[in-house]
């Protein structure tokens, strides 16, 4: 059942011990939004904790700093910037039906809750600023920090087009609050693993371009994510390199996952419909953002590439 | 003498044929505060021109967006965003000690313009914003775009400490004109050339660590810069990478300016003084960002630093 902001924040003036779910590889929004809405209900002194089936990468550490953990057994359970039950991971699978109330952002929500508060806004960090304030918390420089963050991050720092009005104006108010928005952003998208700087000169050394430089392409095979021990953080941003180059279109990211199975991602710039392209290879997604799936050596599935970029673009092969 | 920017605005009001000089190596903020204040001129019913020393580069050709040129004999010059009359370049050079008003936020303005509005806020279009607001004309969706821009590049997208409750406040602003902030930001910060490119490569490949990884070196060296027909604009965020990597305290950049000569550009955390570690280098700077100059072959530049280098550290060598 749809609800609004004031409900929720009654829902959980009246609720107690509460148990809070994070998304597996939990991100910047719902951790600030797990930890934020977490010091509200601590402050109006109720027993209140974060949960997640995935270990908490070190770089988010700061997000719950000053709160000790609980033990309780739960009486109301909340899920922040979860869409699907299915993302609450192995370890929290058994709270799937059993969500009392679900907050998020995102308009694929499954409504598995009970009761979700949707809104589709930047971040599920924004819509935590509107419950804590109808909660009649005041907001403190801790919270401020787990809310700023989230709204960065799910923003690209105030970079993507999902970024309103609403977003710079809450913004402002949790600057007000003294937070050091520049330590946040330093260690959200600065701080890199050598794993990192690793893959990205092999991706750039990958580089292709194609037809007049309109097309662009990099290859991550499975063996440079082997050599440079690199996670799935690390490959952070390879996805926007092809696009990025001055006169590409389309942009074209070849992932090997397994040797011999590729993942293929395309971005494209207008007019040029990256989800037709993908379509014609198996796959599918957005106009702008799309994908397929390919098997072969790198060299085979670029041959199954070109004359689809070539149709796309209009030019001969 | 310091105005206030009320003071500015009737000084503005009450100019006709107002010539507006930007600064050499123009930047977002520069020109946006240009033609911002020029279409807000216009829309007075005066002539008014921006002008540069420099070409401007095409990246920035949205600015100016149904501005057409104007001719005139100035009546009246104004300067924004320029600390000093040096940066004016050759061209503009002629106009050095006849600039009647200059609006910057540069603490280090040299007080060159017979009026100086100055605030040391985050970028001169904030200031522009208040001037236009109080010379009662109403901010259409162009002058937006030109403030935003000036307000976003001069803050890497509201990244750096500068960015403060007021910077957001002006951005909700500008953003409920209309305006396309992401078309916006990927002009201003994701487009890069194929030297970019290709630079950034040879400085991943060149990176060094030191220190138990405390301290990591790039170089640039002039064959790399001949090679790569790289541009000044091709070197942004470069200096940031060795910081980038995850547990370095103390980053260093080296480029071989002309052949044998470097310009050897240090970037430090807490409690790490690169001024301090540079001076004994013969150069200077602040406490997290100096320089120097050294010369000789890259491994002779490099064993003069590591001795400093590892002192800085408090480590042996
Ligand atoms: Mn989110
Ligand atoms: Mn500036």
């Amino acid at each position: 059942m749809k609800i609004l902001t004031s409900d929720a924040a009654e829902m959980l003036q009246s609720a107690d011990d509460i148990l809070i779910l994070t998304h597996q590889s939990p991100d910047g929004d719902t951790l600030g939004s797990g930890f934020a809405i977490c010091r509200a209900l601590r402050r109006l002194g109720k027993r209140a904790q974060v949960v997640c089936s995935d270990q908490i990468p070190h770089k988010y550490a700061y997000l719950w700093e000053g709160l000790d953990s609980q033990q309780f057994t739960p009486k109301f359970i909340l899920a922040v910037d979860v869409a699907d039950p299915k993302l609450l991971g192995n370890k929290l699978s058994v709270y799937a039906d059993k969500v009392d109330l679900c907050i998020d952002h995102h308009g694929s929500n499954t409504q598995y809750a009970k009761h979700l508060l949707l809104e589709e806004c930047a971040a599920t960090c924004e819509m935590i600023y509107g419950v804590i304030g109808a909660m009649g918390v005041e907001l403190d420089r801790a919270m401020a920090e787990d809310l700023y963050t989230g709204i960065s991050t799910d923003t690209g720092c105030f970079r993507y087009s999902n970024t309103t009005v609403r977003t710079h104006l809450i913004a402002a108010k949790l600057l007000g609050l003294g937070i050091d928005a520049y330590a946040i952003n330093r260690a959200m998208f600065e701080i890199k693993s050598p794993s990192f700087f690793a893959l990205r000169k092999l991706a750039l050394d990958s580089m292709e371009t194609y037809f007049d430089g309109h097309c662009a392409l990099i290859y991550i095979t499975y063996q440079n994510m082997q050599s440079t021990s690199a996670q799935q953080e690390d490959l952070d941003g390879l996805t926007a390199i092809p696009r990025q180059m001055e006169g590409v279109d389309i942009g074209v990211i070849l992932k090997e996952k397994e040797p011999g199975a590729w993942k293929i991602s395309v971005r494209t710039g207008e007019p040029y419909n990256a989800s037709a392209l993908c379509s014609k290879l198996g796959g599918g997604g957005h106009a702008r953002a799309a994908g397929c799936a390919l098997t072969g050596t790198a060299q085979q599935v670029r041959d199954q590439m070109l004359p689809v970029l070539a149709e796309a673009l209009g030019v001969s092969l």
